[in-house]
C-alpha cells in the first residue's frame, strides 16, 4: 500500500555528554520515511530542503526507496536547522539554536500522482498546515498525526481542528497533559479520544507507549536499551515503524495495532543507539525481526 | 510455604490534592503481609507497635491470618508515625513528619518457632537490623530485601553487606540510580547484581517494574490506574504480593518471577485505589484472578 509522509527535513548539530555531531542528517520526515522503508516501498516523502541538501543523503533516501518527488528544492535557499544538548540523563534536553531557513515558508503541495496515497503521516509541523494536506489528499486509510508542546501552547484551536479528520494521535505523555490539563494517563486519553480520532499512542520515552482505543489498551514493553547514543528522532522512527507495518496489513483493527505499536518501538529502539539517521541506514529484515522477538521474549509472562 | 515478613508497622498521616486520613493503618510489614495473605498462610509479621495501637488493627490483621506472635507491644509506647502530602501528579510527595517513637529502638527478634520460615521479606529497615535478622534465621529458600534512599545514603556499607546474602533486591529506579550512580537502567542493573544476588527487581512507579537476572529481563506492563487515591505503600504491596505468589511455588526460577512480578504489580494497582490499607481488606481471590487477566490482555500482542 502506498505511503505519504509530510514533515521535515533538517540538518541537526546535537551535543550528547559523549560526543557532538555537526549538521547530522534529521527532521521528522526522514525518520519517519527511513523507518517505514523497512516495511514497504516506495514512501513518498513531501518536505523542503534549501540547495544545501547534500547529494549524498538524496541517494541515502533514495537508495532506501524514499521517493522524493515531493521534496521541494528552494534554489539558493537553505535547510532547516538545529541544535540541542542533551543532559546526562537523556530524558531533558536544551534547544541551543532553531533556524527554519527555507522550512519558515514550507508549503506542503503534494504532487497529484500522490494524492491517492493510502496512508498518510502528518509529522510534527504546524497544524494548518497539516490541515491543508488533509485538504489536497483523496480519503485515505488512515491518516496518522504527531505533534509537539509548541503547538499545543500556541495554536490549540487549529490542532484540535485537524485533529477532528485524523485516525490515530501518536503523542508523548508530557503533551497529553498539556493538551489535556490531566496528568492521569488514563484521563486524558479518554479526554484526547473524545476529540474524535479513533486510537491514540501515548509514547513514554524510556518505558514504552500505550495504545488505546474507546474501550481497549494495549502496553507496549520498554526496551532495556543499554547503548543509548542518541535519541534523537526516536518518537519519528516509531511513527515510520507503526505506520510501515500497518501499510503492509490487509486489515487495520487493535489486533494489528498491537504489533504495530511493538514494530515502532523496535525502531525507535535502534534509532536510539547512534547518532542521527545512522543506526537506520544498514538494518536488514532479519535484525528488525529479531528484536521484535526480543521484546516479545521480554514482555512475556 | 511459610513466609516472614520484617517491617514497619505505622500510622500515617496522608494528604493528596484532594483528600486527608489521619493516623491510617501503614507500615512497610503491614502492606507487605496483606498482600501476601491472599496467597498464602499464615504470614508471620515482625514489628513493633506501641501500646496505642488499636485493637481494630490487630483484629484486621488476624482476620487475614496474618500470625503477630513476632510483633513487639511497648507498654506506653506510641507507634511509629508518619505524615506527608502527594503532590497532584502523585510521583512527588514531601514528608511533613516522621515520628520514629518505638521503631526508633527496634530489635527485630525472630521466635524460634519462625526461624525455619522458607520465605524471608525483609522491609525496608535498618540495613544493619536486616542483617541481624538473617543471622537469626535458618537457611530460607528465598529471601527478598528492600530498602530506600536514607540508607543508600547514610549506611550503604551496611546495606551493600547485606545485599550479598540475599536473593531478590527490589527497589526503584531513582533507587538504583542512587547506588551505582548510574542513569541507565540496564547498566545499573548489571551492577546491582555483580554485588552477589540472583534477581533485581526495578519498579518504575506508574511505568511498570522490571525483573533482571544475570542473562535474562522481563519488563511488567503499567497497569492503567484511572482512579489514583494514595499510592503509599504500593511498593511493599508489590513486594508482598510477589513474594506471597512466588511462595506458593514449587520451583523458584525466572519463568515463575515473570508472574510473581505481575502478581506484585495486581496487588499494587489494587492498593492504590483507597487510602491507607482500605483496597487490601477486602480483596477475593476472584478480583486478583480478574486483573491479573486484565495485565495479560493489556501485555499481549
Amino acid at each position: 500500500m502506498s505511503l505519504l509522509v509530510v514533515g521535515s527535513v533538517a540538518y541537526d548539530t546535537i551535543e550528547t555528554v559523549q560526543s557532538k555531531v555537526v549538521d547530522a542528517l534529521g527532521g521528522s520526515a526522514t525518520y519517519i520515511s527511513l523507518a517505514a522503508s523497512y516495511f514497504t516501498h516506495p514512501v513518498h516523502l513531501v518536505g523542503v530542503v534549501g540547495s544545501d541538501f547534500k547529494k549524498e543523503h538524496i541517494d541515502l533516501l533514495s537508495k532506501k526507496n524514499v521517493d522524493l518527488k515531493g521534496l521541494q528544492i528552494v534554489e539558493e535557499g537553505k535547510t532547516f536547522r538545529w541544535s540541542g544538548r542533551y543532559h546526562k540523563n537523556f530524558n531533558d534536553r536544551d534547544t541551543i539554536s532553531t533556524d527554519l531557513n527555507v522550512f519558515e515558508t514550507f508549503n506542503p503541495i503534494i504532487p497529484d500522482e500522490l494524492k491517492n496515497d493510502d496512508f498518510i503521516m502528518l509529522g510534527n509541523i504546524d497544524p494548518p498546515l497539516q490541515l491543508n494536506v488533509l485538504e489536497q489528499i483523496n480519503k485515505p486509510k488512515l491518516t496518522v498525526l504527531d505533534t509537539m508542546n509548541l503547538w499545543i501552547n500556541i495554536k490549540k484551536a487549529e490542532l484540535l481542528e485537524v485533529l477532528k479528520n485524523i485516525d490515530v494521535l501518536i503523542i508523548n505523555d508530557s503533551e497529553a497533559e498539556l493538551l489535556t490539563g490531566e496528568a492521569n494517563l488514563v484521563k486524558a486519553a479518554k479526554q484526547i479520544l473524545n476529540i474524535g480520532m479513533k486510537y491514540l499512542i501515548i509514547k513514554k520515552g524510556a518505558h514504552g507507549a500505550v495504545l488505546f482505543n474507546c474501550d481497549k489498551v494495549f502496553s507496549a514493553p520498554a526496551y532495556p536499551l543499554e547503548n543509548l547514543v542518541d535519541p534523537t528522532g526516536a518518537g519519528d522512527t516509531f511513527a515510520g515503524g507503526f505506520l510501515g507495518y500497518l501499510s503492509m496489513q490487509s486489515e487495520i483493527n487493535f489486533e494489528v495495532m498491537r504489533k504495530a505499536v511493538v514494530y515502532g518501538s523496535v525502531m525507535a529502539s535502534f534509532c536510539c543507539e547512534d547518532f542521527s539517521t545512522s543506526a537506520l541506514e544498514n538494518l536488514t529484515e532479519e535484525k528488525i525481526r529479531n528484536r521484535f522477538n526480543e521484546f516479545a521474549e521480554i514482555a512475556r509472562f
